[in-house]
């Protein structure tokens, strides 16, 4: 169940359509000098218009003073509860890469380290050893082989790697390997779980395999493994509200995690403007779709304020494209707010509308953290924004007699 | 459990007076060239005077984006929690009828159809036949006799009837007979539990003796039957708040509904002033009185924005009457939005006040959707409505040491 109890049942498909823009890490924080957000300082002309039409107010991604992950972040904004449901770090890792992960198969976030003779860790990461010095590592990883099991190793970028556990009756109920303290051994695979025993043996056998053929490095002769994980069962979003749903995305992460809770992916090129061109060519053939906005995210994780200022701009640019394709629904929300001045993730609400022919009397100023404070919808659970956005297309049922 | 663990060694009986008027379909939507809402563009200068002097906010009736019906919104008025108490669709239109339903008997809601010569539905509502019409059929369905229970038909309005059936032993786990579906056969009763088995073959003996009755008839020549429901057994909410409540409401449904949480429904007449002249006469009797408005619910789902906004002028008219009472808190809410523009029930979150010895010296500029988003009491569940109301009236102690 997601979203509400016998959602199902209350839900009903319309030919109404829905347009979810998800601006990954839409919300700041003011800078302490200019007193200001990026939202705020940001020329916004045409979202700022569109908040003069909608209903306005604030999401809170999991919990007040919580900052999510990616994961979090976007199982909210579909109306997984985030506690509940989870994607485990391997499988988001893996997604985030396109690895070719199967239903069953166990995923792990790797990294190479460096031992001592002793086998004590001087460097949990290995020097953040470079891309191209990793790339022929995880070929040889990848030759490696074991028992009753195929390992699959991918590199992602600099030191770090996906591991997949690949066989019948895998479980991802194994511990990690890395203790996160420098100096000590690395932590052999332990079974957290009676039915994962076997996964122990073949982790620890892969681990073993690495360490010798890493073996004659100075650095980067040893790996670590995190996150062991598998594909999560989630419920269909499709199902669950009577709708067919279409994700795109240029970010393989995002592509994966709307692959998880069922929705169509379509293919689409490497930037925004390729994802509004297959928004557009697609419009006629779904009656939901999710399309995501990166650069703001990107820029406020590197701590650029004027970076994350000019992205939201770029945004901005693009919305009258958004405009004509005349959806039923309009909704621009965020996963989390990333803030500039922190060049992280953060636990801030962050800014959303929703326009529909019902919102066109309302609106607030002009759409900023600050603005959408006095935005009709208050601030709210963004796991319940699917609701608020099912309703105002007219897809959801009064709820008891 | 209803409104807090343990609320019935927090709660006290005290002497001080609580007036709760719901004003039913209170909160509306900005119209969409107007730019303002019904109580926006209303004259409500008793109100307003009042919004200046109370702890004003908004409700969320059941979760963000869930539109209620009459009978969860007023649940969570009065700190039911709507997902955790639900009464069935039969009962409440039992109830809103004034039908003499009992504990143990099972309600549905019937309503006329058409079936052909095959018994397939060209028509689920028969034409929606007016009352004129329907009135001696449902006499011929009343006649009907089964073994082991008692059947009784009772009209509603149109094609609409309430069926009860009164025997010992009856189970409302039964399955709907209407498929929804115009060219389908009406469905077959069916057990959905062990125990229903009983009540699914009286079940079926009524459809089948109704079909008899009726099967010369060219229209309205067979009935569906839904929402089978029994009274629940839903806690008193005198006992769990330490009150001796009363309702006073011109219309039945809302009677019954007080009945059904144990409130003393005070019998009166037929309008709001009746209402009012109730509540004077009995105003010594009770230490907390739930007072229904309806008019402006009514308008709303009439789509006539005018008329909620003359609805909403003529409960103004009658706030003075209130305040002669000198309640020692009165709250005013509503069970949920009925906006004009959408002609039902809807999500939104619906303005209130409470006005007591503690709110003189804060308040806000007017009585509006808009003005209550920056009442001090901000936006909430209407669960803990009650909560905060005994809390005005001093009757609710400290939690914890």
């Amino acid at each position: 169940m997601i979203g509400f109890p016998g959602i199902e049942d209350l839900s009903v498909s319309t030919p109404s359509k829905i347009v979810m823009l998800v601006a990954d890490g839409l919300g700041g924080v003011a800078h302490p000098e200019k007193g200001r957000s990026e939202m705020e300082l940001a020329s916004l002309p045409n979202l700022d218009r569109l908040a003069k039409q909608s209903a306005c107010g604030r999401t809170i991604p999991v919990l007040p003073g919580i900052a999510p992950g990616s994961g979090p972040g976007h199982l909210a904004l579909f109306g997984y509860d985030p506690l509940k449901y989870f994607i485990g770090r391997g499988v988001l890792e893996a997604l985030g890469i396109d690895a070719p992960i199967r239903d069953g198969d166990v995923a792990a976030r790797g990294n190479f380290c460096t031992v001592d003779e002793h086998g004590l860790l001087p460097d949990r990461r290995a020097g953040r050893i470079p891309s191209a010095e990793s790339m022929p590592l995880c070929q040889l990883l990848d030759s490696i082989e074991v028992d009753t099991a195929e390992t699959i190793v991918l590199p992602v970028q600099d030191y770090r790697f996906v591991l997949l556990l690949r066989g019948e009756g895998l479980s991802d109920r194994i511990s990690e390997t890395d203790s996160e303290r420098t100096g000590a051994l690395p932590l052999p695979v332990s079974a957290l779980a009676p039915e994962a025993e076997r996964t122990e043996v073949i982790a620890n056998a892969f681990l073993q395999r690495a360490a010798e053929v890493l073996h004659d490095r100075d650095i980067a002769n040893m790996v670590l493994l995190r996150g062991f994980s598998k594909i999560p069962e989630l419920p269909p979003m499709g199902k669950a509200y009577n709708l067919n749903p279409a994700a795109i995305a240029a970010y393989p992460m995002y592509r994966g995690l709307a692959h998880v809770i069922g929705m169509k992916v379509i293919p689409t090129g490497h930037n925004f403007d390729d994802e509004l061109d297959t928004l557009s060519k697609h419009f006629d053939e779904h009656d939901f779709f999710y399309i995501h906005y990166k650069p703001a995210d990107a820029a406020g994780e590197d701590g650029d304020f004027e970076a994350k200022v000019h992205a939201l701009e770029e945004l901005d640019k693009r919305i009258p494209r958004l405009e004509e394709l005349n959806p039923d629904v309009l909704v621009i929300a965020g996963d989390h707010a990333t803030p500039s001045i922190m060049a992280s993730h953060s636990w801030h609400p962050v800014p959303m509308m929703i326009r529909s022919s019902l919102t066109r009397g309302e609106g607030i100023g002009e759409f900023t953290e600050r603005a959408c404070l006095s935005g009709s919808l208050g601030t709210f659970s963004a796991e319940h924004l699917m609701l608020q956005t099912l309703s105002h297309a007219g897809k959801l049922s009064k709820y008891g007699p």
